[in-house]
């Protein structure tokens, strides 16, 4: 039986035509792009195309706005310790409540060492930004803003062209983290506000340790990582030439897949998530339902925990998730959950099914076959579940 | 003609061994390490094995030891942030003034942002350390000593392991870059002083973009990168897995080869040496004649440019470098050569040779054929050379 991996937002799968557009990278052009010779100057022209096909997908004006890293959380680090450094008239940063742990925990880390003040706005029961706060919080003492595109967790997606231009407003720099977002929708940063973009290769379909950092040309900005003159001296030490090859290929590819695949990979969400909450009683979506990414679906179960849930679905091949991956193995429940005052119960049971163009309508509904048995018969193990059984009534949630 | 690449120091040919070990993690054994299912388990026990190989390289005590980064650079800049962080009462470190460049500039923004201050050792004429200005920098306010394990110009070896020794005696961290040692010098940590250790693994037959920095047990910490817990929280960011599970196939390859090959490596690199300075006149070795990497040639060409001596190497199909990658396109001469007082004119004109398993006794022999004529060619174009062909008393220098 062929495994069904719903897990996409943690890691996709690398397009085997991306594989093969980097491998000659690891034996035949091996060379270190910073040579002077033969070796090093074979692997500049492959660099100059991959970045040009960064920058389309991000739509950006100039190839030499994106710098690479090794991934989303690098990119995250060095786009806010930037804007701290660059900006040093300014010691306040406005986030959200629904980051990454990437960036929350480094805003953290700055206020407990005094580095910064942080404004962590709240969201909505839709996790929808409560845009009166983020105004509110916008001064001349912000030195950056960083919000993501879209959230990891229940796709929700952030109007955040709006938000980077009322950051230009106060002369704040804006950051948001998209590596939900790029390859997903659309992206077109040429004509926004938006100073930094963060993005990561490994959730497009391209390997795991390799992202960029768009850095729009003219914005402050102050490197991570420093010594060699490689990103423009933006971010120091030898390219990681085969990961940004294939980041290259791989954007190639989600520009063409984005009008061709995203129409169908949101079908097959919406089918899965329609009879599934048809099927199954007591379990309600989370996230905007008129704003979120066509891949995501975050499916809240109540009294039942998630642990179990997957623990069921990977016996029966299906990789799914809950919360992050980058919190899996955490018993708390979800921070975004709870940010958007999903009930403690219910956010204990919350699976995040993500999609990707790999996922075949076989696969959804395999989910769909099993997903009533799982949540009835760990329904039936649990107290809640026993007695829920006999008065379903009991069941409905108060905030329905 | 098959080229001959003798610039192993800037970077290595991937072994094909460790491409065919790593490629089934990009497209089948594809999830995210911390994920809860089948496929993010699937590849758990492939980084335990390969953690466990670089271990045995290193000769440390635990594999927990190791923290995954992105390379060198990351490396490097992470042992040095993170002492300044950890040790909050001491703002010294001492380093060299030979140091790779990610570790001076990150030092010399350090002093120029206030938060550092900073001892640079100086070397002698044949780049060992100037232990008695090393003991008189130590004291109870330095937070950290960061000196190269071997450099990467001219492969003068430092006796780190005593030098970590005096730094533990002032209770300072010790942390050594030894991105060009690992994987051609035997290096066994468990027994030594030394709390950190960079390493790269695109210097030794592993793809770029993968390196690590050992963090002794017990030793101060703290990261660059937070938010998820990855590396038991040290370094955040989804692990580059291909990367990992290539670095550990290297390390076991490098352990075999160790053994086996680095004395037929040195005496390539003898034969190549001794040959050019028996027939080129006004040309001589850089750095520590007793104790220096078995693979790295230094060599100063008096009155001529090196940038033209590549030019015309490279002609020849022959790729060689001037300084490191990592500086190259710098009209400067090597900061390193002019520590150790090698006069302006023969710093100018030196290149590295640097060899690998994967070099022959024929690449050898091609450089040993063209390098006189490339010489005498360049030296007749030139006004010292014109003059020096007919004087050759007048190239003697002054300090041989």
């Amino acid at each position: 039986m062929k495994a069904v991996y719903l897990d996409n937002n943690a890691t996709t799968r690398v397009d085997p035509a991306v594989v093969e557009t980097m491998l000659p990278f690891f034996t035949e052009q091996f060379g270190n792009a910073s040579s002077a010779h033969a070796f090093g100057a074979s692997v500049g022209g492959a660099l100059k195309t991959a970045r040009k096909q960064l920058q389309e997908l991000l739509g950006a004006a100039h190839d030499h706005e994106i710098v690479y890293t090794s991934g989303g959380t690098e990119s995250n680090t060095t786009a806010i310790l930037s804007a701290i450094e660059a900006l040093p008239g300014r010691d306040e940063i406005v986030t959200s409540q629904v980051e990454h742990p990437s960036v929350l925990q480094l805003c953290q880390h700055l206020e407990k060492t005094g580095r910064a003040k942080v404004h962590y706005i709240g969201v909505d029961r839709l996790g929808r930004l409560d845009l009166d706060a983020y105004r509110a919080a916008l001064s001349d003492k912000v030195a950056l803003v960083s919000i993501m595109w879209a959230n990891n967790e229940t796709g929700t997606i952030v109007p955040v062209e709006g938000l980077a231009e009322l950051a230009k407003g106060v002369g704040a720099l804006f950051h948001t983290d998209a590596v939900q977002a790029v390859g997903k929708v659309p992206v077109s940063l040429k004509d926004s506000a938006i100073d930094m973009l963060s993005l990561s290769g490994h959730k497009l379909h391209a390997p795991k340790g390799v992202g960029a950092l768009y850095v729009k040309r003219g914005a402050r900005f102050k490197p991570l990582l420093r010594g060699g003159h490689q990103e423009r001296g933006r971010r120091a030490g030898t390219e990681n030439i085969p990961g940004v090859i294939a980041l290259g290929k791989a954007a190639e590819l989600a520009i063409l897949r984005l009008a061709d695949e995203q129409g169908r990979v949101k079908d097959l969400r919406d089918r899965l998530e329609k009879a599934i909450v048809q099927s199954v009683p007591h379990c309600f979506v989370n996230g905007d339902p008129h704003d979120r990414l066509p891949n995501t679906s975050n499916i809240a179960f109540e009294y039942v925990e998630a642990e179990a849930i997957l623990l069921h679905l990977n016996r029966a091949g299906i990789a799914a998730s809950s919360g992050s991956a980058c919190t899996s193995g955490s018993i708390e429940p979800s921070h975004v959950l709870l940010a958007m005052s999903i009930p403690v119960t219910a956010a204990h049971g919350a699976i995040r099914f993500s999609l990707s163009r790999d996922n075949s309508a076989e696969d959804v509904e395999r989910v769909i076959e099993v997903m009533p048995g799982i949540i009835e018969k760990l329904r039936a193990l649990s107290p809640f579940g026993a007695e829920g059984g006999k008065e379903t009534s009991e069941f409905k949630p108060q905030y329905a």
